[in-house]
C-alpha cells in the first residue's frame, strides 16, 4: 500500500538517481506526491523541453534545479546562465547553487569565498529577469576544498545579503548543517531576512564511504534531529516543500517506488 | 642528508605509526628533532615506565598525550583519569581531549555537548593536582557524529571557560579547523584567554577515504594555508611546540625516517 504524501513532502530526484523520469512521475502522483526537485543532468538526458511537458502534464510542480555554481571553473558565467534558463523552463523557482571548491593549487579559501560573491553579483541581473531565485547551498565543510567553499548558513546568508531576497536566498539542507551550533540562530537570521528558497532533508550516517559524496541516509536512518530543523525553518516563516534528496548507492540500488516509499514514511515519522 | 630540526618542530607519533618507539627516539635525536607527542596504546604497547625512561634518556621532550576524552562511553571518568597518570609519568604536560560522538541512538548534540562540559568539569581537580593540562581539541565537523561533538574552536573555548586555563586549554589542529571562517578571530580570543595548549599542523588532501579519518596529508601536500595558522597561533602568543600529525595509511607504509625527513621538509617550506 503507497501511503499519501503530505502536502510539503517532495521528491528530490537525487534520492532515486536510476528512476526513469516517466517511472519516477508516475510513481510520484500514485503515491500524491506533488513537487519534484529535478537535476540539470538528468533532465538533458531526458531532453529539458521533454521533461518540462511531462512533468507538467502529469500536475507536478518542480520545487528546485541542481545545480548551478562551481564559480571556480573557467566558464562558470555562461554556464550559469544555461543553468538560470532551464530552470526557466522548466518551471523551477529556485536554481540551487553549489559554489565551488579551492581552484586547483590554491589555499585562499577567503579569495575563493569572495570570488563566488563576484560571481552571484554577476548573474543577479540575468536571474531576476528570468525569474529564477538563486538559492546559495552552504555544503558540510568537509566538501570545502573541492566543492563548496561556503561551508556555513551565515556565510550562505553573508553572500546572499546585498542582493534583493527575491532573486538570492539559500539552501538549508539538513545534512549539511546539523553539527553547527550557530545554525538555530542563522535559521532566525534567515527568517528575518526572507532567505529561505528550499529545504532538503536528509539524515546522517556512519561511516562515510570513499569521497564521502555518497554517504547520505533517508530520513530517520541517522542522527540529525530533523524535526527540530523542520520546526525551526516554519518559525522562520518558511511554507515551501520539503525535498527529501539522498545520495546513497544502497539507496540507489533499490527500486524507486520503495526508495519513495521509504522516504514517506522516514518523513512522516521525524520530519512532519 | 638529514635536516637539522628547527627549535619548535615536533614528531607527533601517529605520523609514523608503524616505527618501532625506539627507532623513532634513535631518529628524532639524529635529525635534531627535541620533542615528540606520544599516543596512549602505542606508549601502553611498548610499556609505559619503559616508554617514560627510553624518552628522557635520549633527552627527548614528549609534547603532548593522546588521548583522553570518548565522553559517552560508561567508563569515561576512569579511563581519563588512567590517562592524566600515564600524561604524568610521561611528562607530557597536554593530555589532547578527543571527546566523543553522539550516544548511540541519540540525535540530541546539544545535550552530547552539555555533558562534555561536566565531565571536563568532574576531571578538572585531578588533572590540576597531577601537573597535567586538558587540552579540548575541536575536532572537524565530519567527526561530529562519531569522535567529537566537539566541532569548532569557538566552542572548544566555550567548554574550556568554566575553568582555569593553566587546567584547561584548547588544542589547534589546522586539519580540523582551516574551513572555519571564524577560526582567526577564534584564535585570537584563546590567545586573550591563554587556552593555547597544544598546537598540531597536517594538511587537507582529497579524495578522502572511507570512513574519513586516515585522510591527511604532510604539510604542503594539500590546500591548507599552514602558515597563516602558525602566524596566528603566535599572534596569539602561543610558544609551544608544533606538532606534525599526519594520519594516512599511504605516510604509515612508507620508512619511518622517510616520513619525519618529509615532515621537516614540509614544515620548513610551508610552516616556519
Amino acid at each position: 500500500m503507497t501511503p499519501t504524501a503530505p502536502a510539503r513532502f517532495a521528491l528530490n530526484q537525487a534520492t532515486t538517481k536510476y528512476w526513469p523520469l516517466p517511472d519516477l512521475v508516475a510513481g510520484c502522483v500514485d503515491a500524491g506526491v506533488t513537487g519534484v526537485g529535478l537535476w540539470r543532468e538528468e533532465t538533458a538526458a531526458y531532453g529539458l523541453d521533454k521533461t518540462a511537458a511531462l512533468v507538467r502534464d502529469a500536475g507536478l510542480a518542480v520545487t528546485s534545479l541542481c545545480r548551478g555554481g562551481f564559480f571556480n571553473t573557467p566558464d562558470w558565467y555562461d554556464e550559469n546562465r544555461r543553468a538560470i534558463d532551464e530552470a526557466a523552463t522548466l518551471g523551477a523557482p529556485v536554481l540551487v547553487l553549489v559554489s565551488g571548491g579551492l581552484p586547483a593549487g590554491s589555499r585562499d579559501v577567503d579569495a575563493a569565498r569572495a570570488h563566488v560573491g563576484e560571481a552571484i553579483g554577476a548573474l543577479v541581473p540575468y536571474a531576476r529577469q528570468a525569474g529564477v531565485r538563486l538559492a546559495i547551498e552552504p555544503l558540510h565543510p568537509m566538501f570545502c576544498a573541492d566543492r563548496c567553499v561556503v561551508a556555513s548558513l551565515g556565510q550562505a546568508l553573508d553572500l546572499a545579503a546585498p542582493h534583493p531576497a527575491e532573486t538570492v536566498g539559500v539552501v538549508v539542507d539538513t545534512y549539511h548543517l546539523w553539527w553547527d551550533d550557530q545554525v538555530w540562530d542563522q535559521l532566525a537570521r534567515a527568517g528575518r531576512e526572507e532567505r529561505i528558497a528550499c529545504f532538503q532533508v536528509a539524515d546522517w550516517v556512519t561511516p562515510l564511504p570513499a569521497g564521502v559524496l555518497l554517504g547520505r541516509g533517508l530520513p530517520g536512518d541517522g542522527c540529525v534531529d530533523l524535526r527540530r530543523f523542520r520546526a525551526a525553518v516554519d518559525a522562520a516563516g518558511y511554507r515551501g516543500p520539503v525535498e527529501v534528496e539522498v545520495f546513497h548507492a544502497d539507496v540507489w540500488a533499490r527500486p524507486g517506488r520503495d526508495v519513495l516509499n521509504a522516504a514517506l514514511a522516514g518523513y512522516l515519522a521525524h520530519v512532519a
